[in-house]
């Protein structure tokens, strides 16, 4: 038995979101029609597109294995996964015979490789990154539609870098994760909250270990108040301490945020496969 | 009478193109349905759709001149055009109502002002400017798919630059035109083509007074056979030499190319509407 790992882009406004649903396995059995018309007006998950063209290529069930669910509408730049299969094939064949089945649903496969067995796409990430990109201009969006959170009223961004500032480190984020979240544990660990702007763009780039549910998105909402005079920057150190949900902002919406990468020790690092013509 | 000019922003994928086909006609004439499903399958022009916006937001019929006709697929950041009106109209009123009906097509009006009568969104025009986008990868685009050239091959950038130094100042563009150009004098000043690159992405920046039709994407499809190995840099100063059409490389896909900006006189510069709150 075989481990691989791979990295995966997507455009989110395609899937259901990462996890595989129910009717993914209504089109398993229906191979002859792709997803979408298999189940008429639903889109289908990551997971079940990448499981299913496993299936196309390989002929067996595989189980794929995500870092991290991203919700419906999320875009991912370097989600990565992995699954076992029992029979060797060069990475490179893997890939482009994953791509031939991904890419008409709006996913591409970055990259395809060996990992040793305790390799493990979720437990083994050592961080993980995430862009949230903003468009603040009267203007509605046409290219940026579904790919930045269109924010008309003018933000103001020297205070949003201020309140970004105090999520910085180790916090009980219980203020800022979704009623639906699992986890045990509200406490965790911020290491990145940078804001870039250029023009009338604005990107929010985070980085942690790991996210709670909506971490992301209801933090981004939360100061996307703060930019809108609504709250002031001290409302984060606050919401830190003693807040629940009910007084953070609201949850910015999916189509902005993007899993740009997930970081491995330097034995599983990502190795894009980059290099066009090498094939290998 | 009033002049009005706008800025506008597209998706190209949703269009025809800039100019107005026949369709848009009869599209016009059934107001009830929206260009899509009046005339199932063909896309609207940006043109028709901008007028059928103008129609229904005064009930009077006005032609709309563009700065440049964009094919099918091009995509524009800064198009810029003008059309007369009887009724005087508060500036920002015109821009919200015109963006009411043209958001739903892909379609984003940045910017509407008064000018003076003289002002021509074409003949006034100084100078114009071009974005050409290309992912350098083996993996199929997911999130670019329908806003870039994807090329699998590996690019010498290095070859591209020094080939693209060649096309600045005035030339004979014959080589760099489409059959179909209707251009009376082939000979052009490219002033800028820069070429930007940041891991997969690369950027060609063109900026002239005008363009020959396909020039840009006659004059990257060129390059990227150069940066393929196929010609070598020298070939660019061969064909403003001496050469046909024939001999230039292909003409890049309609859709990795972007109008980023039409400029005009400081007495027409583009004021973009970008002060959201203020309602003038």
């Amino acid at each position: 038995m075989s481990r691989y790992k791979v990295v995966v882009e997507y455009d989110g406004s395609f899937f259901c979101g990462w996890q595989r649903q129910r009717s993914d396995f209504i089109q398993e059995a229906d191979d002859v029609n792709p997803p979408d018309s298999a189940n008429a007006g639903a889109k289908p998950s990551v997971q079940g597109t990448i499981e299913r063209a496993i299936f196309k290529l390989t002929g067996r069930r595989a189980l794929v294995e995500g870092a991290g669910r991203t919700d419906a509408g999320v875009h991912a730049l370097g989600q990565v996964a992995h699954f076992d299969w029992d029979t060797p094939i060069e990475p490179y064949r893997l890939l482009d015979g994953l791509n031939f089945y991904v890419r008409p649903y709006g996913c591409s496969v970055l990259s395809a490789e060996p990992v040793s067995a305790d390799f493990h796409a979720r437990f083994s990430a050592t961080s993980r990154e995430y862009i949230y990109k903003i468009v603040n201009r009267h203007a509605p969006l046409a290219l940026e539609k579904a790919r930045a959170w269109h924010v008309p009223r003018r933000l103001d961004v020297a205070s949003i870098k201020q309140a970004a500032e105090s999520f910085l480190g180790t916090h009980n984020f219980n203020a800022f994760r979704a009623a639906a979240c699992q986890s045990n544990n509200p406490v965790k660990t911020l290491d990145i909250l940078d804001i870039y702007q250029r023009q009338e763009c604005i990107e929010i780039h985070a980085k942690a270990k790991s996210f709670l549910h909506n971490q992301v998105r209801i933090m981004v909402g939360t100061l996307i108040w703060v930019g809108l005079g609504k709250y002031s920057a001290s409302i984060i150190t606050e919401l830190l301490k003693n807040g629940g949900r009910v007084k953070s902002g609201p949850t910015a919406p999916p189509h902005g945020l993007y899993l740009s990468a997930v970081n491995y020790t330097p034995a599983h690092k990502n190795n894009l496969n980059l290099d066009h013509d090498k094939k290998s």
